[in-house]
């Protein structure tokens, strides 16, 4: 895949309905992209794909290297691109809602368009949550949050990968700003509440003009009946 | 483009918002798939790619065979595949809500994927509209409505080119069938109102898993308001 072009496995409204048995091997989820975010089988954790390694991040705090050689994790929902930024500055944000004005003051006229982006630094702050799985199959997301495990962390050197998604596509993708996060000793991390830079860090970003979008083929997608349910995908990815 | 992948340039809602100054250039479009349908510049006509020809239907009865070498026609809207059915079937049906029947017989477990589909023969009756263009920028398709250009012809040989597309997906594509006529002839045709097939005609088609979503970026689209009228798209793409 060129460099900048979103490849995304099935869809938000999918995992929402809690269709995660089955998904795309991480195996081949790898060669469309260096650069991303996504779940694994039951939800279980937060996938965060950076730097040619994969992690999953998981609600008991501990974090695992996802072997993408021939290992045999799946992907119910996700997110790559092969990152090449277009623009890259020094930036420094004292919330979420912070970060998005300004990457949105770094991006004009792309609100229509997908948005890849990466920040390295120190944060003063960065609260997660991580999923902690489903307990029955098709356990809805909407259920998965009400038991999700948050932390914060200060005072934490790492990276945030996130994207952004068109409000008009939301239900294919979470519209707006949607962020993991790393520590810089892949020891801690997962889906970001909210952040907080410490001074300035490194912005980098790209816009994603081209979307492939793999539908999944297997009963347990083809049987499910989707919905967009908006207010739900911002409780819970928002 | 493998074999069975969608491609689609822009989005509908983009359309009902009525951006049609600019597009995919032909030229272009016909290197993604050799089957579909879609616009042209400020929504003049209805388009229909089928046997490596794209025509333009116009709301004056003519039809233009598009030059896709090097001509200079644009899509605003366009969805193509590199067809190539996987299932084929004698079918008869006496309304356009009984094709839909039958082919929902003849894919089952597909309604969160996309279907292309092909139907070749005699029509006792087929009911078609032309968009007439817009009269000025960024008219809305709600108002193209009001004044489209109806036909019925009957007892006529001719090709239907269609997709389905999933419900959840509406704004993205058109949920539901969305089909083009052509007659052998070349000479009439439009977006299909309704359908009647005369005895058994010839159907194929197949499955759509992969879809490439190419985004427009221009002026035009990068500042337009896109929201979800679904009943918008229903009245005008129904």
């Amino acid at each position: 895949m060129a460099y900048n072009e979103l490849y995304q496995y099935s869809v938000v409204s999918s995992l929402m309905e809690g269709i995660g048995e089955t998904g795309l091997p991480y195996s081949q989820l790898v060669k469309h992209g260096d650069h991303g975010l996504g779940t694994f089988r039951r939800m279980a954790g937060e996938m965060i794909c950076l730097d040619n390694e994969v992690y999953q991040m998981k609600s008991d705090g501990s974090i695992v290297t996802i072997d993408t050689s021939n290992g045999t994790d799946v992907a119910p929902f996700a997110m790559v691109t092969r990152f090449q930024p277009s623009v890259t500055a020094k930036i420094a944000f004292d919330s979420k809602h912070g970060l998005s004005d300004v990457m949105s003051n770094l991006f004009p006229k792309t609100k229509n368009r997908y948005l890849s982006f990466r920040i390295d630094g120190l944060f003063q702050s960065v609260a997660v949550r991580t999923a902690d799985g489903q307990r029955y199959e098709h356990e809805k997301l909407r259920e998965l949050h009400k038991r999700q495990t948050t932390n914060e962390f200060t005072n934490v050197r790492g990276s945030l990968i996130g994207f952004r998604s068109p409000e008009f596509l939301q239900g294919v993708s979470v519209a707006g700003d949607h962020l993991h996060f790393i520590t810089d000793e892949r020891d801690r991390g997962g889906h970001v509440l909210d952040c907080k830079s410490e001074g300035e860090v490194q912005f980098s970003g790209s816009i994603l003009s081209a979307v492939h979008l793999q539908l999944p083929d297997d009963d347990e997608y083809n049987e499910a009946e989707l919905n967009l349910d908006a207010d739900g995908i911002r409780k819970v990815e928002g």
